[in-house]
């Protein structure tokens, strides 16, 4: 989930499932438009002086309301933008038909740089990926010099997942980041308030619009006590459910319990708890030798990042299971042996852009408003040196501008330092408030 | 909301909106199963001897999944069933195919009982008990004696909602109420449980379902905290918003209080908040004066009993008012002085039904083995004399049974009276634990 | 915990500990004074007219700040007072100083009324029980009509605690009442109030004074999931630990179970548990053979009613067994067999009052309004006839008067019905708003 | 409340103030290390390589019971100690006698280093800071070289507050650093365990000894949302309070908002609200001129570092104002036009460890075991130049070690990584598991 600034122009052109649903999408841009504050805010404070003239922005993100204020925002700037989703439960058609009509063209863009051979199509256990492989393969046998003219525009890179800026940091280790890249997630007002508060409203959401049922009374198991499994949890516990975690971190561990949650293994309560969720951004949390365990009609699903975080494959592939699609995203897959059944949601991919409509606007509105932050400093230093082929954060500074934009919307009233307390806690008046190592 | 129990035989026929929806319909249906052991066990205990053998019951009661188990529940016991629904938007079209596919004749059936001289149709504010006059006094013009006869047959009704309820006991203060009636709103099963867990399951799904918003950061009004309250401003509080309540009680405000809520009056939030939510079970609750006061998308809605808790007569006869739908039940109504719009749900309507799918299965599975335990004793005395003309409400050790009934699922385990501790505090070793006015 | 008022004149006199710490009495009696509003009232309302001139009211409650609050607003009214404690722990000797010095006499006062036989004073397995029980005989060898006496002025009594209102309701089934009534603990101002939150509240006071220990991260075990449970399981788990509860009310186990909280048996847990509280207002729930199997420094507690609900006897007498004093109130008994230790707080009595000051003077200001309502009923009516010898409680208009009296203090403005309202749900503009049934 | 370790002998004497209670403190010193894992695993894991031999270390501390077995785990490990405390109420004196009678010597030792001119004692607004400039300067009279001797011997320094920290790195920055120095208050399990939950416990602890006064219902206002005032914030609100925040960093503004809780100015609410509560580390936050303002009673106090946060000179100078003393740590004081009075709990000063006994064992057990750590880390490196005279934090995996430490205790179990997990993230199979930026 990353936007990409380069420098030269691409047609309008676009590819959605059904472009008359284009009226109500935008009547739900428009709802989201004022929920959004700090997008709007970047409109009204950088439109006149039009800073994105000549640079074009690519998105790789999922395709949503939030998104679509986004790349009108990023238009309103004075960019153009071409936009792809990047998975396939969670494009909302309404907004792509509206972005589509309106304003940017929207096409489905290769994601990968990847030079020299081709890659082995088949040596990769996961399907999509061979997908994405398969392009890059035959893009490459249709243009062999494709990517690295790419290269040679690209101006630099901002993403927001803790996965993607996992794997710039690889790059950067190994010396194969070959553009500069900003890491959005880590700004506090990203990290913190997407992972956190965004799965917190909308894991419930995808839970109940799958099932319709009651998460009060029942065990639910969250793997993973991140920032992403302290919202879930938090969630679960706040809808009643008795809430268990797994860890490998003891500090996140820690953290869990003095929340009142026992730590404990998947193997301990694989066969007593009725919802698990996997939050880790690992793999292979959730086996199939796991489900084959659970009760009958436990669920089961990920909000962390791939559906590798649950054994899709090991679960499609047992021999004698039934799989019962109750309806779309809720399939309930049956044991021969026992004849019981598992939910499983979103076809185990992340079940609030699967089964809900993914974050709510107000949180993606503080993630994107990085995201636009990051734009601006890259296309605004391109040339200049001052960003190497290295991933970097964004000050301080811009992060407490992000939080400080989405504050009057919520009617909230700062206090103001006086030069003396400034002085005596050694700040400026004006922040940033805080040392890098702070942690809120 | 309500049973009735009686003694002919009915026809097989249906009105349902997609018969082809039966296969979904019955799919979720075996989950809703699973989830409500307190009918299934029902089932268990009462079907081999078939109780209701000659029992017609006439159910009016929201047509969904977990209402589909009841009325195979009472089918499995040997009833004839016919029902209609109670609430133009909660009818779920799938539920109702799969009843009308599979069992019992599902048809729009009268709910009222009037005799002697027709209905003044057009002397009433509301324009649905308007079309419910308009029906009985179509109905007596061709069969003046219809609703005598019906009476003739009648063995008793169980009701299970607030409002309902205060009707029945209105009817027997002045002596207009021609059959026995079980009250079932008032078991605690009930009443704490459907009111108050199920209302904090299904309002923000609801929320959510509609609107996208996040809830976290709003200040949200709940008008009303009774049990409904109760439940609705929990799970607002616990998604994060700023709860404010409206009561007229001062019992009821002050628990609010002890729960960390302020208590103020509509007038004195109406400009700054969020969320708008009525919960009294009374009338003129949000009136048009002050939504015109609200903020820009101020988010208007009901969940407690009628459509009349807001003044939607009012908000559609506003002079120059303008309705955008942005979907079905998510309308924008624009003021024209200001242009601000205020977003009312579910035409104020129950939003939890309008916009959602209603109360889970695992509260309902209480609510309704209620009813089950309640037609079971109407049928069964019919004819003892036991029941008079008048409002009763389950034994205790009735509620006390349904509760029991749900404590496996959730793999509790009792623990038991030893007689000299039963001695000591003087009840049954088995129950029932509390006096009559014990409040839980 | 009762009040008694009659009719003929008490001297003046007193036994306190240190009359010296009437000064500290004073200034927290005053500082309590601006937390009680609803006694407060009643000096403004009822001062003036000396309702209470010529009673004499005998109480038997807890000595505390609060209570020293409520003896000056029924002297204040006119009454003329003698108190005694209820509890070995629970005086608060500046409390009773001050009371000594400034006001109505203190006086240790027999509490039974027993008459004929003298009382088998070893035949009773409760030591408090037998002096309590030495104390009739010797008083009725010395004066055989004594109580008999004490009976014929007696005009009625008011009780407030679970156990007290469940003897006099015994006593009124088997005929042997032979005073009037009324019930206080069952108004909702009371048991709701001083039960729930004044529990929530001095719960974790009285741990945290006795132990200083964390309650985060632990494993507390709550027996009874009544209102005093439901209070103490709140504020354990607010504080972060894992709370588990054990019930043998089905319904009781079910609310625990929708608030998220499992529900097993005292043997499931005693060996994992770190904390361990018995709510349950009867006997032989914390036995010595479950307090061998628990973990080292695990902490024992009751707030329930007696001593008894923990075997105190068991454990006194087990062989071997050593009480280490670690401070009053805080014993750590070593089991000789592991050497592991197990904490007893306030001797098994009540933690909160043992260990801490009791409920705070707010929630008290709740139920003690209610006792001075029931007292000026019980004065007002003597000879009336309107009072038999049977259990009353408070009309509901009193109870929604005690909570109004609480509201200003808190800043919260209530609602007024509009007439059209209050026909809509049949109640009058004033109140009261519920039925009898209404749990809230 | 520094740790500082260096090379020669001390004698063993003391100054407390009743060493007749060590029985008691040794009793309360038990339990607390039974709660203390990370300590006494210290002492299994290091204990017979004494480390320590030949080292002495000193500390300014709180001296409280958790203090009393960091010392003793400290002589364990074969070093030679002394004590002071740091702050004039938070002494426990049992724990002090037990330590003083059986161990290392407790003497009140100088905390400054100044060197060259004399101080200007009144030069300065803070009397306490006044009264250490004071003993500096007469040290200096006495002995002109003593600092600099001092500076000599010392190894290190290791430093657990936020503010003790920020004045090392302005000393870092400035140049004016003379010794290496370990920021133990930023692991994780310090800033984020014991300021956010040693504070959650210890607040109302601290307010219900001082007052007795209920929470619910009350408007709290929290000067802060940093870590301490997140707990207290949390804290509050779960006793029922409707928690306002003030903030200058917008991020931790809308962190606040996310959690429900408004943010507005002091100005806004300070005639309203009941309980006000400084956590913000700077000066000057609640005037005189505020206090003047508060409703009778309300109650203010200081739980973030120093007393001037309250501005009590302010208050204690204001004409006309009267102090009464409820109890020590206690006072009202009372303003002569309004007669109004507010109730100052611990002068101003630190409320849970003036007014009650600091944070509980289990939370310092963390932080204390992050200072062993940073004192091992110091001494084994003495002489190496490994640490230069900067400040340096301890590195993830001992943090992660610290946390590891403490989960037996509450029973967590840990899931491990396999070899493929910990290469799919790029970790260690044995941690660290989390970047260096990561915020918990």
């Amino acid at each position: 989930m990353a936007l990409t600034v380069s420098k030269t122009p691409t047609g309008s052109e676009y590819k959605v499932k059904d472009i008359s649903q284009a009226v109500f999408g935008r009547l739900e841009i428009e709802l989201a438009e004022v929920e959004m504050p700090g997008l709007m805010s970047c409109r009204t404070e950088f439109g006149p002086s039009q800073p994105f003239k000549g640079a074009r922005i690519t998105g790789s993100l999922h395709m949503t309301v939030q998104t679509a204020v986004l790349i009108e925002t990023l238009t309103t700037l004075g960019a153009e933008v071409r936009w792809c989703s990047c998975n396939i439960f969670s494009t909302q058609d309404h907004a792509a038909a509206a972005i589509a009509r309106d304003s940017a063209g929207v096409k489905a863009e290769e994601e990968y740089e990847k030079s020299g051979k081709l890659p082995d199509v088949n040596g990769n256990e996961n399907e999509e990926y061979r997908t994405v492989l398969r392009i890059i393969k035959d893009g490459l046998l249709v243009d062999p010099t494709r990517y690295r003219r790419i290269k040679e525009r690209l101006v630099g890179v901002s993403e927001e997942t803790t996965t993607g800026v996992k794997r710039l940091y690889q790059m950067q280790a190994n010396g194969s980041l070959l553009f500069p890249a900003i890491n959005v997630n880590d700004s506090v007002t990203k990290k913190k308030f997407d992972n956190l508060y965004g799965c917190r409203h909308s894991l419930p959401d995808g839970l109940k619009r799958a099932t319709d049922v009651i998460i009060a009374g029942k065990i639910a198991v969250v793997c993973g006590y991140g920032d992403v499994g302290k919202g879930c949890a938090a969630a679960l516990k706040r809808a009643g459910a008795r809430v268990i975690v797994t860890e490998i971190d003891p500090i996140c561990a820690l953290q869990a319990l003095m929340d009142g949650t026992p730590v404990l293994t998947l193997e301990d309560v694989v066969s007593e708890a009725d919802i698990f969720l996997t939050t880790t951004g690992n793999k292979s949390i959730i086996m199939v030798h796991h489900m084959k365990q659970m009760k009958n009609n436990a669920i089961v699903c990920n909000i962390g990042h791939f559906d590798n975080e649950i054994d899709m494959h090991g679960l499609e592939t047992y021999p004698g299971v039934k799989r019962i699609t109750v309806k779309p995203q809720t399939d309930r897959w049956v044991f021969p042996e026992t004849n019981n059944g598992i939910i499983v949601l979103a076809e185990g991919r992340l079940i609030n852009l699967g089964c809900a409509t993914g974050h709510p606007s107000f949180v993606m509105s503080c993630s994107f408003t990085n995201q636009v932050f990051a734009q601006l400093e890259l296309w605004k230093e391109r040339g200049t040196g001052k960003y190497e082929k290295k991933v970097y954060v964004l000050p301080k500074h811009l992060d407490e501008k992000v939080a400080a934009l989405h504050l009057g919307k919520l009617g909230a009233k700062l206090t103001k330092l006086t030069p003396a307390q400034a002085a005596y806690i050694s700040v400026p008046v004006e922040g940033p408030y805080k040392p890098p190592q702070y942690r809120y």
